[in-house]
């Protein structure tokens, strides 16, 4: 089983593949736009990334983090419109979708909830069995959304 | 000229085309997803619905309506997952992209802001000189702002 993290932000977009039991890596990275790119081709961009990464690494599942919805609903409408195009990516590749929020994807790598971003990487790097912590932390977090989704659904099989 | 307005919403994503000076009505509908559906297939049902009526109008210019930002994340959340299929729709067929608020969509088609649907309906049928307001209030509401994006753009000339 071949499982793809997902970790959409506005202007980053982290991507993590992991693979068997127990899991490791397969691939990792950020897919980035300018905060000067008019948001149609900054969408358009992320969107044909994430359609190419699927395209590329096969997933059989696809993890996405729900944004963590701020009190500000201005930053709530950007974070929405980066997480649509990315489980639309996975829509149109017909993959099932799951979704987690940052305290659970924060608690499955990190032991506790609201850690700060190193201890997400230093725990990916762990769990993964990697030299080095995974960049950009967006990576990381994307990792850390796709094995929040492997433990869960690995729990719930015990 | 040809212009389409579309009025993004979590449910329904509403349509119009104009074209012409004066602008005339070409065509307008909504789209539609049951809250049943999964987000994932939702969005993917809107978006290709989103790039079949771009396919079969051909509209030179594409005119969104920036969803209203309430006080609630949550809502801002979903509506920007739909504004941003919308737009990205738009950027996958390479049309350039304007935004418009739900109050100066109101202004221009009834005069004045906080007008209720009925009023832009209506509106929307005297300056289209249409014999029945366009149905359903999604699909009047979609050409209420390619009619803003039209008076917008023809007053910016003169």
């Amino acid at each position: 089983m071949r499982i793809l993290g997902l970790d959409p932000g506005t202007l980053a977009l982290g991507y993590g593949l992991i693979e068997d039991d127990p899991p490791r890596f397969v691939a990792s990275g950020a897919l980035t736009v300018s905060a000067r790119t008019p948001i149609g081709a900054r969408l358009l961009k992320l969107y044909q990334g994430v359609m190419e990464v699927i395209g590329r690494f096969r997933p059989q599942e696809v993890a996405v983090e729900e944004p963590f919805v701020s009190k500000n609903p201005r930053s709530a409408l950007a974070l929405g419109r980066a997480q649509g195009i990315a489980v639309l990516a996975a829509a149109a590749w017909g993959l099932p979708l799951y979704y987690y929020s940052p305290a659970q994807v924060k608690q499955q790598a990190a032991g506790y909830g609201n850690s700060p971003k190193a201890q997400v990487q230093e725990m990916v790097r762990l769990q993964l069995g990697l030299e080095t912590a995974p960049q950009p932390a967006d990576a990381a977090d994307a990792l850390a959304v796709a094995l929040c989704h492997y433990y869960q659904t690995r729990q719930e099989l015990r």
